[in-house]
């Protein structure tokens, strides 16, 4: 979707140690947006983007072989891309996995996402294709559409590239201004938090681990509270989710043998007590900035 | 979907004189089954399938090159086919078009067809793929789904082959026994009434072609009107249509640097004072039959 970061240069560079021909898409998916969601402002960086790609391929050695930035008439050929449910047009649909964790509050994403997807692997045929881990969701229905649909392709999916504080490269995390960019971090601490109860702490069950998560959200919450209304940094905490890897379904506890995906989602809220020379991010800090994170919890190895 | 005859035969006919290699799939597709549909009795053939397959490549000289003939698993591999709406599982949709005409009674049928027709491409990757005129509305939604996902192939579509009176070849014929069988041509003769009006007639408005269909419809149900219960045999009309090639919605008039699909389906209702003696086809005049049929009516030629 272009508004390319490190995270996205990772793909890019694992693409190119693995195959011959790296094939970089560039395109804002309408239909993965919903109708009240950020399409018109989401961050369209095309000439930072070019300039960021050709200073890669310089490191790579010219192995980014092309560079697809379709128009919308090419990705959506006959009618025009409809973000509304149930809409009309050609789409792919993998239930239920669509409707868990980020589906239930943006029913269409993952609608857009595996028909894009679909067109593009299509049109590209690649061998393998690369996915961020950051968006894991979309991973495990990638990894899903593949398979129902036998495509003939490999799914790669990325380790997460973080700012030096956790915070996940995001192309949305130009709207958080620096106020809340450095509170931003909280999930990723929470969700550490959690990790370490499953990794060193041993615990297995859902209520022992999701707890840390919990306990350290509140506790940055308190904080938070403490401060002036020209400091503090105001957000809630959509979901915390400890889920089987494959089907994504909420777990019970761990199995060691399976390992579990522990995501979450946080709102950072528009802030309160504004001074005029403060730094607000792209887009002026209009609304709430969502933000999503998670942690792979691995089997454990015997 | 196996249950070969005559017109399934033409398809690999012309796929040999236009192809190296034909590749046949029989697979009968539960998707595409509504939950109150006849997947369980819908007839299954298979020794006689490839005895006629056998024969065929004798003709063709070995062209046959596979046939294909996949376990459910295989084109299901996650989740257990599922036939309800919404449902669970990974779907291909097409709408508006699967919504019309067939989609109003079968609302799951072109999800079905058109999921199962993704995953078969993806298998076999074909340059070109034969489908059969008779069932126009999946003809449309085929190279619908093959345009707007960018698919590498070419549809082809084969003509209707018709019994000796003009009934449509369908391996539904089989429930009809010899009393319906006779009157089964009723739907053809409409729509040959109606394509008619348009040609020799000259006729350009939906009222003066259809009117020449429905007449006909009426004309036959009062000669069995006129019937013993012993002869006689009901049908209902459930739709004649008069469709834009590729939209399939509902025209007024016919364009005619465009043309028209005239279509329609009819359901041979259950015969009423059955002897003992009668033939009455595969599952014993259970039910009723549903037949449909279709005549493109073709641009003029200026």
């Amino acid at each position: 979707m272009g508004a390319l970061h490190a995270g996205h240069l990772s793909l890019i560079r694992l693409a190119a140690q693995e195959n011959d021909q790296v094939f970089v898409s560039i395109y804002v998916n309408p239909t993965q947006f919903g109708l009240n969601e950020d399409l018109d402002s989401y961050p369209k960086t095309w000439e930072k983007d070019i300039t960021m790609l050709e200073e890669l391929n310089g490191e790579l050695k010219g192995r980014i072989n092309t560079v697809f930035a379709p128009t919308t008439k090419t990705m959506y050929p006959t009618l025009p891309p409809d973000s509304s449910i149930p809409g009309t047009g050609s789409f792919l649909t993998i239930t239920p996995l669509a409707n868990l964790l980020e589906g239930k509050t943006r029913p269409v994403f993952f609608r857009g996402v595996a028909t894009v997807c679909m067109k593009l692997f299509n049109i590209c045929t690649p061998e393998r294709v690369y996915f961020g881990q950051k968006d894991v969701q979309q991973t495990v229905i990638i990894k899903r559409m593949v398979k129902d649909f036998h495509l003939n392709t490999q799914v790669r999916v990325v380790g997460t590239e973080r700012e030096e504080d956790g915070l996940a490269m995001s192309s949305r995390n130009v709207y958080l201004g620096s106020r809340r960019r450095k509170v931003g971090t909280l999930l990723y601490l929470a969700l550490r938090a959690a990790e370490i109860a499953y990794t060193t702490g041993g615990k297995r069950t859902r209520e022992e681990i999701l707890a840390q998560a919990w306990e350290l959200t509140k506790y940055i919450s308190r904080e938070q509270d403490l401060l002036s209304e020209h400091e503090r940094v105001g957000f809630e905490v959509d979901y915390l989710s400890l889920a089987d890897p494959e089907t994504l379904e909420e777990v019970q506890s761990v199995d060691e043998g399976v390992g579990a995906v522990l995501s979450g989602a946080i709102k950072m809220l528009p802030l309160e007590g504004v001074r005029p020379t403060e730094e607000l991010g792209l887009g002026g800090d209009k609304g709430a900035v969502r933000l999503i994170d998670n942690i792979i919890l691995r089997p454990v190895e015997r």
